[in-house]
């Protein structure tokens, strides 16, 4: 058995997400609010694999994501994969797909950017210029954002179970 | 082979966390920092167990962990079991230990205690009152918090990959 194997048992029922970017499994997590889950879940961070330098995965029993944790996907990690499983078997499988125009996921940071008004806030809107490495714009204000500029709304985002302070 | 059985390959030197109390193994990597190493990571969330309804595991190559890890580990979850690896042998095994007194860890909320003084703030001290569930007691002011209460301080936590802004 190779040395760099990792080994995460089958699962019977459920979502593997695989080919994630290395890092981004437990960012993914969180945003998606899959970190909340009380589903049985199995993460590989920094996995060696043939088609990357490293990767991650994740496997999560009796859970199949929706359209907007697809796209969060997505937009993290463009080559993931998202397989569905019954019986131990792949019954569904692809690549992620980063929509063209991004809706309501992210936030525009310039504070006179329409999308913050105070008074009549409208829903942000991004178009995709480039997937990897992303490359977004504001529909509205037109700045433009990479991703490690980006910062994600979480309307489904429940209170953690402990705060962190972080001083720096 | 048992259905709910979780195999995660063993790691052939580094550290596992065990018997994490379920839902906390990805508190306790984005505490202690340890999210944002590069190192071959495997985690196991709300596996079923013997000893505990259901359990976390962490196993991550190559890593140690040091005292202040640890103690964060023992306030988030005291039946946790750290295990030392070398060539795939466990060469060191052992609970946790939540100390008696937690310097440094957390914050007081109580913004009048002295602890959180713009003059002359002093490091904070809780005194650990139970174990489990968790119940500490600001040495300062008095004020006692529970696990879901608490503030961390995180003085090693690197900038996030990507921000989120929660909208609840």
């Amino acid at each position: 058995m190779s040395e760099n194997k990792l080994k995460i048992e089958k699962i019977r029922r459920g979502t593997v997400v695989d080919h994630i970017d290395a890092g981004y499994a437990l960012i993914i997590l969180d945003l998606t609010g899959l970190a909340e889950s009380t589903n049985l879940m199995t993460i590989g961070v920094n996995v060696p694999s043939r088609k990357l330098p490293k990767k991650d995965i994740i496997k999560i029993e009796n859970v199949f994501l929706n359209e907007i944790q697809k796209q969060q996907i997505s937009i993290l990690s463009p080559d993931a994969t998202i397989s569905l499983i019954e019986d131990y078997n792949v019954i569904e499988k692809g690549k992620v797909k980063i929509p063209n125009v991004i809706k309501k996921l992210i936030v525009c940071q310039n504070k006179t950017c329409i999308t913050n008004s105070s008074k009549e806030p409208i829903d942000t809107e991004f178009l995709v210029l480039e997937e990897k490495p992303l490359k977004i714009q504001c529909v509205y204000c037109d700045r433009i954002y990479k991703l490690d500029e980006i910062s994600f709304i979480s309307k489904e985002k429940t209170e953690k179970k402990i705060k962190q302070r972080f001083q720096l």
